[in-house]
C-alpha cells in the first residue's frame, strides 16, 4: 500500500479506520458494519484531484472566493459518528440532556482539530447537519446540540479562535436513520504562507506527543481521551448485553448477535484503574480540542518549523504513515495507555498492533519538529495542562513509502 | 404564527414540511416519523442570529473570510433525504447503480437552488457528507455519488455557475443509518449588491411559477418534478407493500404498519396519466436545478428587479407565506398539476390543502417582480425550455403577517 493514494484518499473522504489491522481484528470490525480499511471507499475516490498541497493534512483549495493568490481555502466535512448512538442510550438512562452537547462538540472538534493540524486558525464558519428519527428524538436534544455547538464556538473564541454559526440542516429522515446523525462542515480562508504542509516532515525531527487524556486548560472535566474514533467497537466490546435487549434502535440489526454490546459493563459501572470516572462518562468524553495548544505554537515556533501536525483520528497513532514520504516514523517511547483504552484492550483481548492503529491510546495529536523546537512545544503543552513528551523520530526509509514502527510494552509493530 | 419567526427558524434549519396542516393530514406525517410542522426544532433554534439580511431565502453572513464590507457569504446545508431509501430498493430490484448519481443531485441542487435565490451564482464549493451502513451499501455505490456530484458540477460549469469539489467524508456509521444518507454543503461568497433579499416582495408584484417537470434544456429526461421533498410520504402512498417485507432496512420499523407502503404501484408499473414513465422513475427524477434560468434572469433583468426567489422546497407552495412583510400572496392561476401528483393524491385521498403545502405540485421556483418584468421572465424561461406562467400576485395583508391564498379547481385554501 503506498502512502500517496492514501494520502489522495484521505484527503477526500475521512477515513476512521486503518488498514493495517490483522484479518481477525478486521473480521471484528466487518461483523459490526465497519469496513476496516474503506478500501472500497479509497477506489472511489483515488481519481480525485488533491488539492493545492497534496502532502498536507486535509485537502487545501486555491482561494476560489476571493481569487487571492497569496490565499487558500479548507472546506471540511466530519461528525460525532456513532458516539450519538452511546448519547442516546445515556440520555434514556440517565434523562439528562447534557450529554447532547458534548456530541456537538464531538462533531465540530472532528473538523476543528484537522484544519487546526494545516494551521487554519480561522475564522472559522459553520454549518451543521442533523438527521433524526423524530419518533425518538424530540426537539429539546436538537436545542441542546445546537446549545454544544454554541459554547464550543464560544470557548474557541475565547482562546483567539474566531468561530461563527452559519446555521444548517435538521431533517427528519427515521426511514435513514434509527435514532440521529450529527454531522458539521467548516470552512476557512487562511495564507499560503501559514500553511503546514505535513509533506515537510522529514528524518531527523522529532515526534512529540500530545495527551488525549487528562484536563486541558479549558477544560472543566477529566477527559478519558477517547475522542469520536473506534466508537462502533468500543461500545459494542465494553457495554453489556442489556443494551441490546432495551435499546435495539442504538444499533445495526445486521450485526451478529454475538458481536452486540459483549461486553460486561453498565454505563455507571465505574471504569477500572480510573479515578472515579464511569464507562458511560468515559466513552462519552467529549472530544478534546488542540486548536488552543496549536494556536500557541504556531505564535511561539512559527509555522515553518513545525514540520507536520497530525491528528490521531482514523489510523489512530498509525496514521502518520499516510503522510510524508520516504519516512519511518519510529514511535518508541509512548506514555502510559489511560484507563479506557486499556479497559477496551483487556475487555476484548483485542491485539496490541490493532489498538494501537484503531484507539488513539492516550494520543491524539502529534507534533513533527525540528529537536531543537522541542523544549518550546513542551513549554506551550504545560501552559496548556496537557501531559507531552518527545515519543518518537522520524528516520529515513531508503525508498518513497513510509513504515510506522510502534516499540511498546506489548510488542513491536510495523505497519 | 408570525413570519418573522419563521423565517428565523427557516434560515437557521431547513424545513422540510409546512406547519399549514391539518390535524388529520400531520398525525399521517407523524405516524411515518415526521413532524410536519417541525415546531420543535424552531422553538430549538429561535434565538440564534439571522445575519446580514434576515428577510433572505437563505442566511447570509458577513464577509468573515476576506473581511470586505461590500461581500457576503452563504454556507449552506441540505441533502437528498430519504430519497436514498427509495434509490437503495430501485438499485436491488434493478441492479441499476445510475439511481446514485440521481441522489447525489438531489444533495447538491437542494443547496445550489436555495443559494441561487439569493443570487449566488458561485463559485460554489462543496462538501459531501455521506453515512452509510456499510453491511447494505458497497463503494461502488460511494463511487456513483461522487460521479454523480461531478457530473452537476460539470452542467453548472457548463452554464457559466462554477463549482469545486472540496472532498467530504464517508462514514461507516450502521449503527445510526440503516442504509444511506447522503447530505453537502456549499459555500459561496458573493457581492452585496447582488443580493436578492425577499423582504422586497410588495404589493403589486406578479408571482411567476416555473415548472419543475418536463425536460429543461439542460436535461436528457422527462422529469416528474417530484424534487427532494415529500418523499417519505410519497413512497409510503405510492409503493406496494410487498416492498415493506421485501426491504425492511428501508423505514423506520417504529412506524405503524399500516402507514408502511401502503399503496398499490411496483417501481416499473406506469405512472397514470404520464407518457410512459414509471413510478419509479418519476418518483427518483432528480430534483432539477433552477440555477442556470436564474442566472438568465439576472443576467436579463439584473437583481434590482427580482424582488423574490422561492424555492418550493419544504412548505411546497405555501413556503413564500415565510418571506416578506404584510403581504397577502394570491396564487389563482396554477397550471395543471402533473401526472406524478395527481397520482399521489389520488391514491391516498389526500386533502388539496395538504397536497398544496406538502408537494410543490408542479411549480418548484417562484419569481416574483414587478409586472414589466413579467415577460422578460418567461423570455427566458422559454428560453430554458421550462414552461412558466403568470400565476398570481402579491397584495396588501392590511397587517405586519403574510398570508398565502391558493384559488384551485379544487377549492380555495388561505395558509
Amino acid at each position: 500500500m503506498k502512502a500517496p493514494a492514501l494520502r489522495k484518499a484521505c484527503a477526500a473522504v475521512g477515513i476512521r479506520h486503518t488498514a493495517a489491522m490483522t484479518s481477525a481484528a478486521d473480521s471484528r470490525y466487518r461483523a459490526r458494519g465497519v469496513s476496516a480499511g474503506k478500501e472500497d471507499v479509497h477506489q472511489a475516490i483515488a481519481h480525485m484531484e488533491q488539492g493545492l498541497y497534496p502532502g498536507a493534512f486535509c485537502k487545501i483549495l486555491p482561494d476560489i472566493m476571493g481569487g487571492d493568490s497569496d490565499q487558500c481555502l479548507v472546506l471540511h466535512a466530519d461528525g460525532a459518528g456513532t458516539k450519538s448512538s452511546l448519547a442516546y442510550i445515556a440520555w434514556q438512562e440517565r434523562g439528562d440532556l447534557s450529554v447532547w452537547r458534548g456530541i456537538a462538540q464531538d462533531s465540530l472538534i472532528m473538523n476543528i482539530d484537522d484544519c487546526a493540524c494545516v494551521g487554519a486558525m480561522g475564522p472559522f464558519i459553520i454549518s451543521n447537519t442533523i438527521g433524526r428519527n423524530a419518533k425518538r428524538i424530540p426537539g429539546s436534544i436538537i436545542a441542546e446540540i445546537i446549545a454544544g455547538y454554541q459554547d464550543v464556538c464560544a470557548l474557541l473564541e475565547n482562546e483567539g479562535i474566531p468561530c461563527h454559526i452559519a446555521g444548517g440542516e435538521t431533517a427528519d429522515v427515521g426511514d435513514l436513520v434509527r435514532t440521529i446523525i450529527v454531522d458539521s462542515t467548516v470552512a476557512c480562508r487562511m495564507p499560503r504562507q501559514q500553511v503546514i504542509d505535513a509533506a515537510r516532515m522529514r528524518a531527523g525531527d522529532s515526534i512529540i506527543g500530545f495527551a488525549s487524556h487528562g484536563c486541558a486548560r479549558w477544560e472543566d472535566h477529566d477527559n478519558s481521551g477517547i475522542g469520536s474514533n473506534g466508537l462502533t467497537g468500543a461500545r459494542h466490546e465494553l457495554l453489556h448485553k442489556d443494551y441490546a435487549h432495551k435499546y435495539p434502535e442504538s444499533y445495526a440489526p445486521e450485526i451478529d448477535p454475538s458481536f452486540v454490546y459483549s461486553g460486561p459493563f453498565h454505563l455507571d459501572d465505574p471504569l477500572p484503574e480510573s479515578m472515579g470516572m464511569t464507562i458511560g462518562d468515559a466513552l462519552l468524553s467529549p472530544t478534546r480540542t488542540f486548536a488552543p495548544l496549536i494556536a500557541q505554537m504556531l505564535k511561539r515556533i512559527g509555522h515553518e518549523d513545525i514540520h507536520g501536525l497530525i491528528h490521531c483520528s482514523g489510523g489512530a497513532l498509525t496514521k502518520i504513515g499516510k503522510f510524508g514520504s520516504g519516512n519511518r516514523y519510529i514511535l518508541d517511547a509512548l506514555p502510559e495507555i489511560p484507563p479506557l483504552f486499556r479497559a477496551i484492550q483487556a475487555t476484548a483481548d483485542i491485539a496490541w498492533r490493532e489498538m494501537l492503529s484503531v484507539y488513539n491510546c492516550g494520543i491524539r495529536l502529534k507534533a513533527v519538529v525540528p529537536p531543537d523546537q522541542v523544549d518550546a512545544c513542551l513549554q506551550v503543552a504545560r501552559d496548556c495542562a496537557i501531559p507531552a513528551q518527545v515519543i518518537g523520530r522520524v528516520e529515513d526509509n531508503s525508498g518513497p513509502g513510509n513504515h510506522v514502527e510502534i516499540h511498546s510494552p506489548h510488542g513491536t509493530f510495523t505497519y
